[in-house]
């Protein structure tokens, strides 16, 4: 039965015919998931090989606003699992998808968040295969929150891992740092920026493909989301037992997020990002990492910004332009709140 | 480092030091996650057998009251998803969960749910291995809502599926209905009933063993939550193509239930269940299906409440006591709000 309401209501939620309503005419018309059980059932022969390895993560996104310049909440919601998986050194395979939807969400919008990211798993190259619907009362969420959880494989021998990062390693990221936090900043309007900037959400998975095949001795890679780069690198300098030592000048920001920064006083290093890759790579197999990266779309802005060194008294630091240096320390306060 | 905070601000939800702190004292100490990155690594030599296949299933979970008799939302998100794997056949293996986390929540509300999904994982013989954890403002989401997503294993040869369900087969439910739903209304408080029922909260996977153990034809189950034992009947007679015919005094319901649904006008056919299973044998094994289930403690009220039978002009019709016949729909509007 096409469905005839143009606003969600809790009858949505009630496990009923008008639950089964909107799933059918919003999001399995859409996501066209395997089977009719309560659950997918699949198989890929990959995960069957001797030594292959399964990952599986997961993430909540509770972004607002739902729709920001460069993606929503649902291409979010896609590219942050598969980035999860791909980081790992997994290819992803399949998505679930489960909505919180606020009483009064407009149907039209939910539409067009299952049509981001049904866009967005094909390009990737994962299927969303099984989800939920839930619907809280009016005021209980911000319109709508989603959860995916990812599967993919790891191929065997394959074992990306921070603990592996040795000093003269090299830190490389794929483009400029901080759009996505400076995009939903300025988007959010209470502070009457008004910039071109638009996130940088995109899924890393063919780019971590192509970086394997080119540098096989890639040691581990992230996505640097909530907490931005300095939160992520504090992170695996930790895990490694080494400390990475940054170049400002190598850093690459576009003169926008620098702007919003100087202007708010934010440091973009903090800034979120929702499609920028770090990874460490031997330094012999650097100028590959670097091609193979550039190659891509993804990657076109693939630069080294440091290096591991061995372990001094803080994980991370930066040598300025001046010829100083300053601590980078893992964010301590709020992010910009609510930027995944 | 210890946490010291009493309750949850935004910038635990911020990922630097506060979010780790948090996620270190409450989450991963409690779960204990698999290795150090994003992702958890994971096989299981059942996944690799020829003709294995994954099973993989999500759900929301945004019940309130969060503390309710006889359960939490975190039993009821581990039971949930346990369920859903359960009963297409799998053996539930890993689950995930993600937090969204209102702030202001008391920290030690969240340790006492993470203790229930520990517990409750430790029961159902699955491990918690991968989550995440956001923050939203005060407000914008009732105290915590819990997504998890579950992977599991179906051997080979076992396909259980509501389309193979004939006419002549026998419907069987493990134990009384509506104790979930009818509990979950009492603990709210606003109706002023007080009563000694509890949720009927549990997770099902050991007994779907026993069952097919026993009764190596059975058809299809299903765990009958939102829209209640007769929503799911429907649907599973619309897959089936055939009609399901109930007994009414088979079915299998406590007096404070019935109480419960008199005082408010409800149908206890459509009250929610968090642990309930029906499941389609065929007839002659529908005494070693009885036997299997009363001898666990998930099952001892088993008993059968109807049949399959020819499709006629509606899916689901109830014998009453009185020798007549009603047609049992869908559930059509609201469900009590918020169940699960």
């Amino acid at each position: 039965m096409p469905l005839r309401d143009q606003r969600v209501t809790l009858a949505h939620g009630g496990g009923g015919k008008a639950m089964r309503d909107l799933i059918e005419s919003v999001f399995t018309s859409v996501f066209n998931p395997p089977g009719m059980e309560d659950q997918a059932r699949l198989m890929d022969a990959r995960l069957q090989e001797p030594g292959a390895r399964l990952a599986f993560t997961t993430d909540s996104f509770v972004v607002t606003p739902v729709e920001f310049p460069g993606g929503d909440i649902g291409k979010i919601a896609v590219c942050g699992t598969v980035n999860d998986l791909a980081v790992g050194g997994a290819k992803p395979l399949w998505l679930s998808a489960s909505f919180i939807i606020e009483e009064g969400c407009e149907v039209a919008l939910l539409r067009r968040l299952v049509a981001s990211m049904a866009r967005e798993a094909a390009k990737a190259g994962v299927r969303i295969v099984t989800g939920d619907t839930k619907v809280v009362n009016r005021g209980a969420c911000d319109t709508v929150y989603i959860t995916t959880a990812g599967v993919g494989v790891i191929p065997p021998g394959r074992d990306l891992d921070a603990r592996s990062i040795r000093p003269g390693d090299v830190a490389i990221v794929n483009h400029v740092l901080g759009d996505h936090g400076a995009a939903i900043l300025a988007a959010r309007g209470d502070l009457m920026l008004s910039t071109d900037l638009e996130s940088d959400c995109q899924s890393l998975g063919h780019l971590m493909e192509a970086l394997i095949a080119a540098a096989p001795g890639t040691k581990a890679a992230r996505d640097a989301t909530r907490g931005g780069l300095a939160s992520t690198l504090n992170e695996m300098a930790e895990a490694a037992g080494c400390s990475v030592e940054l170049d400002e000048i190598a850093l690459p920001l576009r003169p926008e997020v620098k702007g919003v920064c100087e202007i708010l006083g934010l440091d973009p290093l903090y800034l979120a990002n929702e499609g920028t890759l770090v990874v460490f790579v031997p330094e012999a197999e650097a100028q590959a990492a670097l091609a193979a990266m550039r190659a891509m779309p993804e990657g076109q802005g693939a630069c080294i910004i440091g290096r591991a060194v061995p372990k001094a008294h803080v994980p991370v630091t930066l040598r300025t332009a001046f010829g100083g240096t300053r601590i980078v320390d893992m964010l301590v306060g709020e992010q910009l709140p609510r930027i995944c």
